[in-house]
C-alpha cells in the first residue's frame, strides 16, 4: 500500500503521544510535586486522569457546547478539579499555573529529534496538534523538536478530527491535502485526516498508555505507511 | 531608553528588509530569468517595482476594499501586470509561479542566521511579518532561519501596522505585549507596536533599498533598543 513518497511535500505530525512521551513526563512532574508536599499519589494514574478530562471536555467545544477554548485553558480546568481529589489543593495560584504548563515540557521519545532532522531534509515538516500554539513553541524548545513550522487546531478554532484542521493546515502550508501526509500514532486522527484527502502514515509507539502486558496495537486500516518509530519512517520514505 | 531586557521573554520579527534582503535576492532571480530570456532590464528597478506594489494592495485589504488576499496572491496580481511592462509576458502560467515564488526565497543578511541563533538562547523567535506562513516556511528552510514559531498577518486577517497582528502574536505565544519586543528597520511597524503595548527594537538596515549616497536613516524615536545588526543586539540583551 505505499505510495509514492516523492508526491508528499510537507508532513504534519500529531504531537501527543506521537511525539512527545506526555505520561511520563507528566507523571515525572507530578510525582516531584507531590514529594514536596509529603504528598503520596499515583503519579501514572494523575497523568492519565489528567489526560482522560481533556477528550470530552474538547468535545464539547467541538459540538459547539463550549465557546473555544486552547488547551491550556482546558488542562487547567481539569487541573483544578483532580487537584482537590489527590490532597494536593492546597497548591497556589502561581503553583497551578506553573504545574500545568508540565504539558509544555513534555520529553520526545527517543527516536523523535534524530528521526524529524532526517525527515526534515526532504518536507516541510508542521505540528498539527489539539495543543495550542504556546504549547507546542514552548516544547520544541524544550524538547529540541525541529519543525519548520507550528500549526495547531488554535489557528482554525476547530479540534482534532474536525476537517477543517488538516485542510487548513495544508493550505496554510501552500500545497494541496495530497501533497500532505498526516503522522500519528493514532488511527481516528489518521482516518479523519485520510477523509480529507491526505496521505497517512502510522506510527507505532506502543508505551503511550505505559506498558501493558498484552496490549495490542490498533489496527492499522490501510493507511500509506507504517512504521515503527520515525528513524524508521524517514528510511521508508527515501530520507 | 534601556529597559530591562529580563521582562521580555519573546521577540517577533518583521522579515522583508529585517531579516532578509528582499532587494538583492529578488533582483537576482529577475536578472537570471531575464537573460535566460534574452531580455534586457534593470534588475534592482524591478524588485523595487514588484515590492513597491505591495503596499498599495495591502492597503486595498486592509481597508476592506479587497477581501483577505494573502502575500503570495498580491506578489502574483503585481508580476502579471508587470511583465509586460518589461517584456516578459511570455512566462508561462508554470514560469509566472515559479518565478513569484522567488519571495519563498531570500537570502538573510549576512549577520541574521548567526545573530537569531544567540538570541534563540534565551527568547521565544518568532516571525511576525505580512508575508504568509507558506513564504515565511520556506524561506526559513531556504536561509537556516531558527524560528521558534512562524507567525504571520495571514494568521490574523489582518496586516500589520493593524493592532490585531502584534496582540494576536502575543496572545498565541501566551506571554503578554510587555513580555513581547518587536525587532523590525521599520519605524512605521515599530511605532504601531508600541502603541499596542510591545517593547521595540529598531535595527539598521542601510542597505536594504540599495547603496544610496547620502541616504540617512529614519530616525530613531525612542525605541526600547537600536542595534546595528542582530549580533549588536544579541550582545545589548546580554546573550
Amino acid at each position: 500500500m505505499t505510495i509514492d513518497a516523492s508526491a508528499v511535500r510537507a508532513l504534519t505530525f500529531d504531537v501527543f503521544g506521537t511525539v512527545v512521551d506526555w505520561r511520563g513526563s507528566v507523571a515525572r512532574e507530578a510525582a516531584a510535586l507531590a514529594r514536596s508536599r509529603s504528598v503520596t499519589i499515583d503519579a501514572e494514574a494523575f497523568a492519565d486522569r489528567w489526560r482522560a478530562g481533556y477528550r470530552p471536555a474538547m468535545d464539547r467545544v467541538r459540538k459547539g457546547a463550549l465557546p473555544w477554548i486552547n488547551i491550556d485553558r482546558l488542562h487547567r480546568m481539569i487541573l483544578d478539579e483532580l487537584l482537590p481529589q489527590v490532597g494536593l489543593d492546597a497548591l497556589s495560584e502561581s503553583e497551578r499555573d506553573r504545574f500545568n504548563r508540565a504539558w509544555h515540557r513534555l520529553d520526545p521519545w527517543p527516536d523523535s529529534v534524530a528521526g524529524l532532522t532526517r525527515l526534515k531534509e526532504k518536507f516541510v515538516l508542521a505540528t498539527l496538534s489539539n495543543g495550542n500554539v504556546a504549547l507546542l513553541t514552548n516544547m520544541a524548545k524544550h524538547a529540541g523538536l525541529p519543525w519548520d513550522c507550528v500549526l495547531s487546531a488554535e489557528l482554525f478554532h476547530h479540534y482534532k478530527p474536525d476537517p477543517q484542521t488538516y485542510l487548513g493546515a495544508a493550505e496554510l502550508l501552500g500545497v494541496t491535502p495530497a501533497e500532505t501526509m498526516m503522522v500519528a500514532a493514532h488511527e481516528d486522527d489518521l482516518i479523519a485526516a485520510r477523509a480529507a484527502g491526505l496521505r497517512t502514515a502510522f506510527v507505532r509507539r506502543p508505551l503511550e498508555y505505559g506498558a501493558r502486558p498484552g496490549y495490542e496495537l490498533p489496527r492499522e486500516r490501510g493507511f500509506d505507511y507504517v512504521a515503527d518509530d520515525f528513524e524508521d519512517l524517514a528510511s521508508q520514505l527515501g530520507v
